[in-house]
């Protein structure tokens, strides 16, 4: 018997038929990697589950291999220049407790004092990018004009609205799941409006919190909510399309939007992106929410699940939406 | 009796459920008008019977009163320095033999060596505003990129393919609705590839036609068509939504494309536009389409309907796909 310590890595085992169970996973441990020449060791601190890995679940994610994910992890040994000892890396070996880690796979993290490490994985990572692409490179947001979001009170959500109010929007409306999140929108995020999707017609709700419609819609959804968005998108609108969280647990491909042919009415622009493509972006991002983080003026709401055991969990609660703003993992030694 | 010549013009007398028949129309004669001060008399020539007037008939035209539309007319007499007699027009009354026109209602017509009057309610009319607008504004075309573009042998579909080869487009290909229509625009009109889209499933036929797959969709039909163009376009396509001429007479909202979420996955953009809102192109058009008319790099079909008479007609059997090009009326006196 050893005493050494285990890595613990998660496989995913089956392919989901709708929505996904604890049991399409494993959790598997091995010994601890030993850092071979050109390689550094790191004991993941924080791990990020995102709606993505949804759609990696049905086909881009091998069955029986160990899952990828965004994690920032403190280097504890390192047989590379690149990497020391005690360094804070974010890299892309998350889902386990432990990663190797080679040159150019991971970015040594900037210590900021006001800024907590784990914004890296929130509003400074992929989802805060993910917003601030949207309103700057998708959409091009202009000053005085308004904005709805779906999703709102998650990572991407919760980002796009308070980039959206910093960027000059005239009015920030969300859409959320329960009032505790409208509450939250409107009460500690600053959104001029917001509503639970569960009450009543989503056009009529859409309605009521933008009567005079909007002109950019960042749509996390799909499905209904980008039907409703756009019936109240205004002329030339633009919708900058991040995600379709309400469709990827569908197990046939979705219906609406009915009135897609409003797009030629009123001259709107629906564009998809991926934020992969515009990773060039992330330095602007900090260097305009940074000093946001540091005083106050932006904050980086995280439902944070603690201990490795509990990453299913945290990741099949996000999908269904029982996280406020970005869903993360801290292991024991966060 | 007078001899006196009589105005004819056109009323839609009830609004078509589904496809319109000629019982949804009245021709109505009266007086020829006299121009009072200010106003000059026009002798229409051409009429043009274009897609978006199916979409009038369900509410924008008003039940009894005149129809409006292009048309290119003769002043006969004028009580306004703006218009001499005997000046070629275009302007928006048509549907009528004669018309009363109004400083800044109509355009008084260069006459160019080598350019057919009909141009100007064809490729160098809305019609080729259209294709032009599509692949420069909306879909932003650059050289080497390849284009598919549905209902290929109407107006803009035939104005598009060739404005798209002038532009350095790699390869051209069309859809179109008959064998003669897919031979006339691979050997008339320049396109590298068409299919007859009743031959077979929409996306196979695409696939053939355009296996590495293409850049840019203008699309005019929507439907199918846009469903099977989201499956061929590559990654960072655009598609410039013009029209849906495959759904103007549906009593239904269409199905939209099953694969939408594609549009997130390949990062496109799908952009629908107003040619009215861009008629400050039209110079640069005509700047660059007119040497190519002159020496014949470019042809400007059309499918003309002799005689007023025949105009409900020629509205029709534009929206059966019965035209070749443009389809346009020519009056008796042209």
């Amino acid at each position: 018997m050893s005493l050494a310590p285990r890595n613990t890595l998660v496989h995913q085992v089956r392919r989901p038929n709708g929505r996904p169970t604890p049991q399409d996973f494993a959790f598997v441990t091995e010994a601890v990697p030993t850092p071979g020449p050109g390689t550094a060791l790191v004991e993941n601190l924080l791990l990020s589950v995102d709606p993505y890995m949804r759609e990696c679940m049905d086909g881009d994610w091998e069955l029986g291999v160990p899952l990828e994910g965004r994690s920032i992890g403190r280097v504890t040994a390192s047989a590379t220049p690149e990497y020391r000892e005690g360094d804070l890396v974010l890299h892309r070996h998350g889902w386990r407790t432990h990663a190797l880690i080679a040159p150019g796979e991971a970015r040594v993290l900037p210590q900021v004092d006001g800024v907590d490490l784990s914004a890296f994985l929130g509003i400074l990572g992929g989802t805060g990018l993910s917003a601030y692409v949207a309103l700057t490179r998708v959409a091009r947001l202009r000053a005085g004009e308004s904005v709805f979001v779906s999703a709102a009170a998650g990572g991407v959500g919760s980002a796009t609205g308070q980039i959206a109010r910093l960027l000059g929007a005239a009015r920030v409306v969300g859409s959320a799941g329960s009032a505790a999140k409208v509450a939250y929108l409107t009460e500690e995020l600053g959104f001029d409006a917001a509503f639970d999707y569960h009450d009543g017609p989503l056009a009529e709700s859409l309605a009521r919190a933008a009567p005079d419609g909007f002109d950019v819609y960042v749509d996390n959804v799909g499905g209904d909510h980008l039907e409703a968005a756009i019936g109240g998108l205004r002329e030339y609108g633009r919708i900058a399309w991040c995600g379709a969280i309400s469709q990827y647990n569908a197990t046939e491909p979705p219906a609406a939007p009915r009135n897609l042919f409003d797009l030629v009415e009123k001259s709107i622009r629906l564009e998809g992106f991926l934020v992969r493509n515009h990773r060039a972006v992330q330095g602007e991002l900090e260097e305009f929410l940074i000093p946001h983080l540091i005083n106050g003026t932006v904050v980086d709401p995280q439902t944070v699940t603690d201990g490795f055991d509990g990453i299913v969990d945290a990741f099949l609660g996000m999908l269904d939406g029982r996280n406020l703003g970005k869903a993360t993992v801290r292991l024991g030694l966060a």
